[in-house]
C-alpha cells in the first residue's frame, strides 16, 4: 500500500492511520491531504491513530507538518484515539505535538473541530448514540 | 497489526480497510465489529474499501458475513469507496456481495444508512461541502 485513504465527512476530512508511516507513505499522505483540503474546501482534518502503538519523533514531525500545512489552508487538525501508552511515551520523549489538537475519539474530535471552526455542531443529540430528530421542528 | 480500528460516528460504525485481510485479522474484525454493535447499539456499519485493490472470494465472504451478523444485531451494512476495477473484477468473478449494500463514498453511504434505518439524515445540507447552518432556525 502506498496511499492512506482520506475520507470526506461533511466539512471535515478523516484519516485513519493503521500502518507504520515510512518516508514515501508519509510524504504521499501530506500531499494527498493538502490536495484534498484544497479541492474540497475542508475546514478540519481528523487523524485517528487508535491503531498506532508507537509514535516516534518521525511520526510526531509528520503530524506537526500536516497541522502546519492545514492551518495555512485554513483547516484545523485534530489527532484522535491516542492510546494511553502512546501519550505516556510522547511525554517521556519530550514530544509536544506542537500545533496539533487532540481529542479522545472521533466524535469528540469532530465536536472540537465544529467548535474551533465556528461551524454549528450537529453532534449534540448524538452523544447518547441516538440520531438527532428535532432539527426540522 | 492484528486489529482494524472501528470508529463510532454518531449512530453508525466506520471501518476503513487498508491492508489485506488474512484469516486472523478478518476473524478479529468480525468479532470486534459485532461486539461494538452490541456495546454501542449502532444501527449501521460503514466499511470503506477505497484502499483495497483486490476483492477476492475470501474478502467477499467476510463482507457477507459481517452484513449477515450485523443484520441479526439490527444493524445495516454498507460498503463504500469501491474502486471501479474492483467492481469490474467482482462481476467477472461472479461475486454478488449478497446482503451487502454499496454506496460511492462515506457521505453517500451514511445517507443510505440514515434512509434505511429511518433515522433523520443530517447530511442534507452538507452535500455541497458546507456545514449545515439552518438547523436552529
Amino acid at each position: 500500500m502506498d496511499r492512506i485513504p482520506i475520507l470526506k465527512m461533511g466539512p471535515f476530512l478523516l484519516v485513519t492511520i493503521q500502518v507504520d508511516l515510512y518516508d514515501r507513505l508519509a510524504l504521499n499522505l501530506e500531499n494527498d491531504l493538502i490536495a484534498m483540503v484544497s479541492k474540497t474546501g475542508a475546514r478540519g482534518v481528523l487523524i485517528d491513530i487508535s491503531a498506532v502503538n508507537i509514535v516516534d519523533s518521525f511520526m510526531g514531525r509528520i503530524l506537526g507538518n500536516i497541522a502546519s500545512m492545514s492551518r495555512i489552508m485554513d483547516a484545523e487538525t485534530v489527532v484522535v484515539g491516542m492510546q494511553p501508552a502512546v501519550a505516556i511515551t510522547l511525554v517521556e520523549l519530550g514530544l509536544t505535538l506542537q500545533g496539533v489538537h487532540t481529542a479522545l475519539n472521533v466524535e469528540k474530535g469532530m465536536d472540537l473541530l465544529y467548535d474551533r471552526t465556528d461551524l454549528l455542531t450537529t453532534q449534540e443529540d448524538e452523544d447518547n448514540g441516538e440520531a438527532p430528530d428535532d432539527y426540522n421542528e
